[in-house]
């Protein structure tokens, strides 16, 4: 079996960057036509090459071996959180572009870290995928700006993804490969944070003040802009929704200078969040409508219910005084944590002289 | 819209349950039809319930908040491995009890750190399924021993995944969960070594024994039994297959008292992942035959070249006494390590007086 054998020496001699790249199980490779293997094989190259790690102490070992290996400063503990990017449910192949896919695939689990004041220590990225986003007469792919060759979809996924993770220090130390009719990314972040300085949900007490960073409700807008296919991928009316920037720099803050008591990240809206916070504490909440910052091209709405803004909503007591910017991000206060009454809404909204109950409504994708 | 308000309700007093299990978008959840609601959401419920983590004081956090917070013991170092189990492609949905497909998704991941000399720390598991394995009235679920409510696949699926997890002393410490057409997960396994005594597959130098944990082959066998429908889930026959052993105990023993220069495990097949060891320390290998220690059952060629053992394949100096036996389990001297030869094969399997090349030849799984 020439071809089988041509195959099995070409896969092996790959197989030494297998952790994390693969495995791409064996049963995987022998099935594929012997003209597509050398684009199909040099996917697994092409993460381990342009994943590179050099000069980070922390990482002591990354692809290459069957486990990656982190050391941590002293004194501090570990935070890790896991996202699932699907096809179809948290994006849309045809609509999303590749690289807006990836970049937002890694935002979600930096905006996890940043709510718990962590710093990224390092990304794993496990892919399952169909072939038609691989080769370069992959379906979806684009033509370089020279019109030369096609760079496949994923090739232009990983340009989003790793743009992100070199823009906020976080090395890509593994991950696993495999075939799949439909594409899936898992995506693992480790952070690390001052032991005892972990920014917890659970921290939020009535008479605490309640703050957001940035402005809310600009990726509901912008994800209905890219619906209705308004505006090119550059569109800054579609930056909020494709290119969200993860609050690393201020959770950080926050969590060294201890001047937040409570936090979460804004992924579902500010109701379905704020609610979170309340219910991990035992606590309600006003808001102020009209201090509310709402996201220019955004409505009330938007802000309110609209999800994946990546903001941070902190509490922090009364006598605090916290700066009107954190790292250039402006903080807005925009209601205060109140003592939870049966029978009482958990969220009250406050307008005018008017007071309502705020039903959390998170915000539903591609209805 | 007061069945939308109703599952609004119902998701939002589970969202306090989210971290990490969900986010179950909220698109996924409006779009579920109320019937069949109760059963979408206890799913989270369900996991979170089962994900004990009392008495775990290095799991400071688990589920329920944005991260998951971790503390190692002083002098430690992070482990960390992630691996992806498909249907279709690592197991066949009618054909693998769910229970096995559970243990085995962990055992990959354990199978990782026991080949570093790591102890397991904590599991997380991303899980994208397609509804037919979730809801009571699913597909491929099993009714009780009394006969009474068929509990659905998942839940069999979670039941393998949690005995190993307890049998190992691995907490769930969080995930994610979503729908999709196929069954895939994702397993990352945090362990934790001693700084410095990780194993590593690029110590392997000339003049090193060659030695191996357990027997090889059965996994191979087995799964050809499962495939001709031969023998029950609980055929012990089967067991290398279904239900195998990372070798934890045997890793962190080797590690601990530094008897071993390198370690990988045979998941690939032997052939596969010596040429692996070999490859990372630029030495070839001379392979015993009659000294590999092929399981009941099994053949040669499926000890050679059967994947999935998890047995541990290890070098250490001549001058290393080592035992026959580690924590119950033999220990084998197969062969050793001997200097690269331009020309020369990477791996030569020595029978009677006989020399002949062994060509990696991982094994092909449902071809």
């Amino acid at each position: 079996m020439p071809r089988v054998n041509r195959i099995r020496r070409v896969f092996n001699s790959l197989r030494k960057y297998k952790r994390h790249f693969g495995p791409v199980a064996y049963a995987q490779i022998v099935r594929v036509p012997a003209e597509k293997l050398p684009g199909e094989l040099s996917l697994i190259e092409r993460i381990r090459r342009r994943a590179s790690t050099e000069g980070r102490a922390e990482l002591r070992l990354g692809i290459g071996d069957d486990c990656a290996l982190l050391r941590l400063r002293a004194g501090e503990e570990l935070a890790v959180t896991t996202d699932m990017s699907i096809a179809g449910r948290h994006f849309l192949v045809g609509r999303h572009p590749a690289e807006a896919v990836g970049h937002r695939a890694l935002a979600r689990g930096l905006s996890d870290l940043a709510a718990m004041g962590a710093r990224p220590v390092a990304a794993f990225l496990s892919i399952a995928l169909p072939r038609e986003l691989v080769g370069s007469r992959s379906a979806h792919g684009r033509k370089g700006p020279s019109g030369g060759l096609r760079r496949p979809w994923i090739d232009l996924f990983l340009d989003g993804f790793l743009a992100l993770a070199n823009a906020t220090g976080t090395p890509l130390a593994g991950g696993d490969l495999a075939e799949s009719p439909q594409f899936a990314a898992d995506v693992v972040l480790i952070g690390a944070v001052r032991r005892g300085c972990a920014l917890l949900r659970s921290g939020a007490r009535p008479g605490q003040l309640l703050y957001v960073t940035g402005s809310l409700g600009g990726a509901a807008a912008g994800l209905r802009r890219l619906l209705k296919r308004k505006g090119a991928a550059s569109d800054p009316r579609l930056k909020a929704h494709l290119w969200p920037a993860p609050r690393l720099a201020q959770g950080q803050w926050l969590a060294r200078r201890g001047r937040a008591a409570a936090a979460i990240d804004i992924s579902d809206g500010l109701s379905t969040d704020l609610a979170h916070l309340c219910q991990e504490a035992g606590v309600s909440a006003e808001l102020e409508a009209q201090s509310i910052p709402v996201a220019p091209g955004a409505t009330l709405n938007d802000a309110l219910h609209g999800g994946e803004d990546y903001e941070l909503l902190f509490t922090a007591p009364a006598a605090v005084s916290l700066p009107r910017a954190i790292a250039g991000i402006p903080v807005t206060r925009i209601g205060r944590i109140t003592p939870r009454r049966a029978g009482s809404p958990r969220i009250t909204l406050v307008a005018g002289n008017g007071k309502t109950a705020l039903e959390p409504a998170g915000w539903e994708h591609f209805a």
